[in-house]
C-alpha cells in the first residue's frame, strides 16, 4: 500500500537534449519570439482575448421623420408620407405617387397597351391568366375614341401606372431622428445613441455628418442617400431600400464614454442598380371611403417610396479569468510547436545532423528486448541499456512526434 | 554576459526512444493516420476550416403579391387582402373576412349564447370581466325574437363571429415575388436572388419548384403550402404562418456563380396543428368613416390570413492565412495525443513491457539528491546518473504527463 | 526498401525522467487534479461540452390584446387601439391620443407661441425652415383673440399637442396573449409555449406571474410593466418600449418536457428614463375621409403608446460524438501545461535544483560535433555521448518547450 502511495505521488518530466549551438539556437528563440509575438500582439492586444464578449445586444429603435412636401399642389406632411407611421426600426418615406381616385366595383377596359382588342375573340387568352387590373371578362369594350381593351371586372376605372409623375423633390430635405437605446445583457450595461454631452440646443441644430457631427442622431435624407453613394433622384423616382447601420463596438473595461455609437449607410437592395428586371420599390394601397347610400369607393394609391431600414449590432467584451486563463495555456502551448520546426532543421539540414541524431534518440527493438527476456527470465535492466545504437529515424517522419 | 547570451541562445528538445516493434510501429502510425484523414478530410475538406467565415449578412427583402379573389361577390385585389402594403419581409394574404358593417359607438345586446339572459341580474357577474365585444353595462335586452342578452356599450351592433364562411379559393393560384439581395458585409460581396442567367421572358412565365426552376424568384401560393406539408384549404379556413427560408452558403474561393439561394419552406406555427386552443391565425382591423354630421362610424374585419415570413440566413467562407495557420497547428499537436493511447500498450500490454519502461523511465530520488548533496558540496553529476534504477511508473498514471 | 519500412513502423516516445520527491509529486498531483476538476466539472458538467449546441431558433409569434377602454367618453377595442393590427411580435398599444379633427388642405395660423408674431416681418425667418405644422408662407395672421402667429399652408386647423390628456387608465388590466412556436433546426425539434399540460380551461382563467403561472401565456399589462420595473402611470402618460423576452434553454438529452419557455420583461428605451430629450414614445397617423363633393378632409392622430417587441432566443444542446472527441482531447493536452509549473519549481526552487537539472538535461553543443567529425570522418557515437556536461539552462527559459 505504502509503495503504491510512494509510486503515485511522484513527478514525470521529459529528459532533454540541450543543444549549444548558434544557428540552431538563435532559429529556436526567433521563432519562439515571433509566436510570443504573434499571441502578445494579435491575440492578446488586437482580438482582446482576455475578455468575454457579448454580441447578444438587445435593442429598441424609435424614428421620426420631419418635413414637409408639396404634391400635386397639396402639402404633404409626415401622417402622408411616412409608412408605417408606428415610427418602427424600418419604415417607408413616399417620394412619388400614382393616384387613382373614386374607383367602385364593376366592370370597365383595361388601361394597358397589351390589352388591346378589336374583338372578343382576343381576350380569350386572358381568361385564364389574370395579370392586368382585375378579372378578365373577355369581353372587348371601348376605352376611349382610338382604343379598344379587354373587359375586366374589379376595382374600376383600372389603374393607370404609366403616367410619368415627378417625385417629391423636398424629400431630400427632410430630417430622420433615431433614438437608440442599446442593452449588453451579459454585462447589464445599457447606454443610447444620446449622448449625456448632446443638449437639447444642439439636437435642434444638428445635422449628422461623418467630420463634425459623428453622434447627432438627426439625419438629413439627402445625406444618407449621399453616403450610401446613391443619386438621390434616381432613388425617389424608382425607389429603393437604404440601410443605415449603428454599431455598437464597446470596450467596457475603458470608460463608459468611449462606448459610441458608429453609423455607416448603404444601398441594401443593391441587386436593383444591376438588374433591369423590376428595378426599385414601389407598393399599392388603397384609402376607402364610403358613399350616403353605402357603396364604397376607394382611392388606389401605388406608392414610389425609399425605404430605411435601422440596423443595430454590437460587440463588448470586459475583461474576465476564463477567456485569459484559456488564452495564456494555448499562447504556452503554441510556444512548443516551434520545436516541430527546429527538430527538422536540427536533424535534416544542419552540419552534424547524424550525431544530433544520435544524441536525441536512443534506440530499442523487440529483438533486444526478446533476446534479454530468454536469455534472463529475471531481465537485468542495466546491461542492455547499455547496448545502444544509433537510430536512423529519418526526422522527416519524426514531425508528428512532437507537436 | 556572454555566457548569459550563449545560454541563451540554444535549443532544447526532448530526448526520445524509437521502439523498433512491429507491433506497437504499426499502431502509431495507424493512429496517426486516422488523426491525420480526421483533420484533412473532416476539418479542412468538409469543415472548410482554412476559411474565415461571415454569418453576419445583411439582407433586403422586397415583396409583390399577384393575383385576384372573387369573394362575396366582390373582386379582391392586392390593396385589399394584402396588409401590412408595403411589401416587407412579413406580410399577411387575407383568405376570409367576417364583416360587421355600420358600428356606431352606442349600446347593443351582445351577440354569443354564452351572454344569454332573462333578467338583469344574469348580466352582472359580467360586470367586473369584460370579455365580449365591449364594456358590460349589466341589463339584459332583447337580441332577437328568441334571445335575450346582456347589453353592453361600445361600437353596435356585436360583431357575429361565429357564422361560417368560405374561404377565398383563388389564393392558392397567387403568386408572390420575392427581391432579395444580400452582402457579406466581411467580403464586400453582394448578390441578389435575381442571377444574372434569369431574362425578363423567363421572370415573366416562371414558377418555382424544387425541380427545374430552383433559381424563379416567383412562388405559387399552392406550391409553398405544399411544399411545407401543409394542405391549402385547412390552412385557408384556419389561418397560420409560413416561413420562407432563402438560404445562401456561399464559397467564396469558388466562382461567384456558384453562390447561389436555396429556397425552403416550414410552417412556423407548427404548434397551433398539434394544439386545439386558438388554432390559426386571425386579427381585426377597421376601415373608419365618417357621417355627413360628423358622427364617426366604421366597418370592423376579422380577417383569417396566411401570414408569409421571408427568413434569410447566409453563411460566406473563403480561404484566409490565420485560420489557416491555426488549424494547422492544432493539427499537429493533436497527431502527439495519439502518444497517450500507443504509450498505454507499449508499456503495459506489449510483451517486455517492464524493459520498455526501463528504457523509457529514468529514476531519480530525492534520498540519491540529499546523499549527493551531503558526501560532496561540489556534486559531481556524472556519478549519480550512472546510479540508475528501474522506475516502477505504471504507465497508466502516465497518462496525464505525455498529453 | 525494407529498411525504409522497418524504419516506417517505429514508435518514438519521450524519454521520462521520475522524481521521487514528496514536494513535487503531491504539486504535480494537485495541480493534475485540479485540471481534470476544472475540465469535468467546468467544461463537461456545466458547459456541456459533449453536446453540439443549435442557437439558430426558428420562431414564430403571434399576439392578440384583450380588453376594453374609456377614452374621451368612447370605448374603445383592439381595433381602435393596438397597432399595426396583425398581431405579429411587435406591436403598439395606444394609451394617450392627441385628435385634431376635420383638417382641409388650406392656408391656417400656426398654434405654438414660438411661431407668435406682430408683423409679416417675425415670419419671414421661418421661410427656409418649416418646423411647424406645415410650410410658412411668411405672413403673420390672427390665431385668436389674443395671439397672432405666422401662417402654414398644409393640412389646417393646426394640431394643438400641448393640450394635457389624461391616459387611458383600464390598459393596465388589458391581456397580451402570445403564442409562440419554436423548432430548432439542427434537430428538428419543434415545441411551443402552450404546453401539453395546459387546458382550455386554464388558459381561460390564467394570468401569467412569477411564482404560480409561470407558463401561462396571457399576460396582464400592468404585470408586464411592474416586472420590467416601470411605472405604469408615466409610462402610458408619456410612452415607451416593453421588451417581452421569451428564453428557450433546452438540453435536449433530457425528457421533452424539460424543454420549457421562460419570460422576462425588461424597458428596452431605457435611455428615455435618464435623457430629457424626447422622453417616451409616441407617432402620428390620419384617418381620411371625403366630402360628398370630393374634398379630402381627415382626422389628424397623435398617439402615445407603450410599444411591446416580444423577442425570442433559444439554445439547445444534444450529445454529439463530435464535440466529445474535440473536448477529451484538449482536456488531455491541458493536464500537460501542468507540467511547466511543476517542472520551474522542480529545476528553480526545490532543493537539489542543480542536480535534477543534470539529470534533465543533457547537453551536446557544435564544438563537440565538430571535434567529433573531423577527428573522425566516421563518427563514433558512443564516444561523444560518454562526453556529458551539466547543463545550465536555467529553467526559466525552458518555459516554452514543454507546453
Amino acid at each position: 500500500m505504502w509503495t503504491c502511495i510512494t509510486d503515485f505521488f511522484t513527478y514525470e518530466t521529459t529528459k532533454s537534449v540541450v543543444v549549444k549551438s548558434w544557428t540552431i539556437g538563435i532559429i529556436n528563440r526567433v521563432v519562439q519570439l515571433l509566436i510570443i509575438t504573434y499571441f502578445i500582439g494579435w491575440v492578446f492586444v488586437h482580438e482582446k482575448a482576455y475578455q468575454i464578449r457579448d454580441t447578444a445586444i438587445e435593442s429598441s429603435v424609435m424614428t421620426k421623420v420631419k418635413g414637409f412636401g408639396l404634391y400635386n399642389n397639396r402639402v404633404m406632411d409626415v401622417a402622408e408620407y411616412v409608412t408605417p407611421s408606428q415610427g418602427a426600426s424600418v419604415f417607408c418615406i413616399i417620394t412619388k405617387f400614382i393616384t387613382t381616385e373614386n374607383q367602385v366595383q364593376g366592370y370597365c377596359p383595361e388601361s394597358e397597351m397589351k390589352f388591346k382588342c378589336t374583338h372578343d375573340n382576343n381576350c380569350t387568352r386572358f381568361l385564364n391568366k389574370p395579370g392586368g387590373n382585375g378579372l378578365p371578362t373577355g369581353r372587348c369594350v371601348h376605352f376611349n375614341d382610338t382604343l379598344n381593351t379587354c373587359e375586366i371586372r374589379g376595382w374600376c376605372p383600372a389603374e393607370i401606372d404609366y403616367i410619368k409623375t415627378h417625385p417629391m423633390m423636398e424629400v431630400e430635405n427632410f430630417t430622420i431622428f433615431i433614438k437608440n437605446s442599446i442593452r449588453f445583457p451579459l454585462f447589464n450595461f445599457t447606454k443610447g445613441n444620446f449622448l449625456p454631452t448632446i443638449t437639447p440646443q444642439y439636437i435642434k441644430a444638428c445635422n449628422f455628418d461623418h467630420e463634425n457631427n459623428t453622434y447627432c442622431p438627426i439625419f438629413r435624407v439627402g445625406d444618407v442617400i449621399r453616403y450610401a453613394h446613391q443619386n438621390f433622384t434616381t432613388l425617389a423616382q424608382k425607389g429603393g431600400v437604404i440601410g443605415i447601420k449603428i454599431g455598437w463596438m464597446c470596450d467596457l473595461d475603458k470608460s463608459e464614454d468611449e462606448c459610441n455609437p458608429s453609423y455607416s449607410f448603404t444601398r441594401l437592395d443593391a441587386m436593383s442598380e444591376k438588374n433591369s428586371v423590376s428595378p426599385g420599390y414601389n407598393f399599392r394601397y388603397a384609402k376607402y371611403y364610403k358613399m350616403d347610400n353605402g357603396t364604397d369607393y376607394r382611392t388606389l394609391l401605388k406608392a414610389y417610396a425609399i425605404r430605411f431600414d435601422v440596423l443595430v449590432n454590437g460587440n463588448a467584451g470586459k475583461f474576465n479569468m476564463i477567456p485569459t486563463l484559456i488564452n495564456m495555456v494555448a499562447a504556452f502551448t503554441s510556444v512548443g510547436v516551434g520545436t516541430v520546426l527546429c527538430d527538422i532543421i536540427l536533424l535534416n539540414f544542419l552540419k552534424g545532423a547524424e550525431q544530433y541524431k544520435a544524441k536525441k534518440f536512443e534506440e530499442v527493438s523487440d529483438t533486444q528486448i526478446e533476446n534479454s527476456l530468454s536469455s534472463n527470465g529475471l531481465y537485468r535492466s542495466r546491461e542492455f541499456i547499455g547496448v545502444e545504437k544509433q537510430s536512423n529515424d529519418s526526422g522527416a517522419f519524426s514531425i508528428g512526434q512532437y507537436g
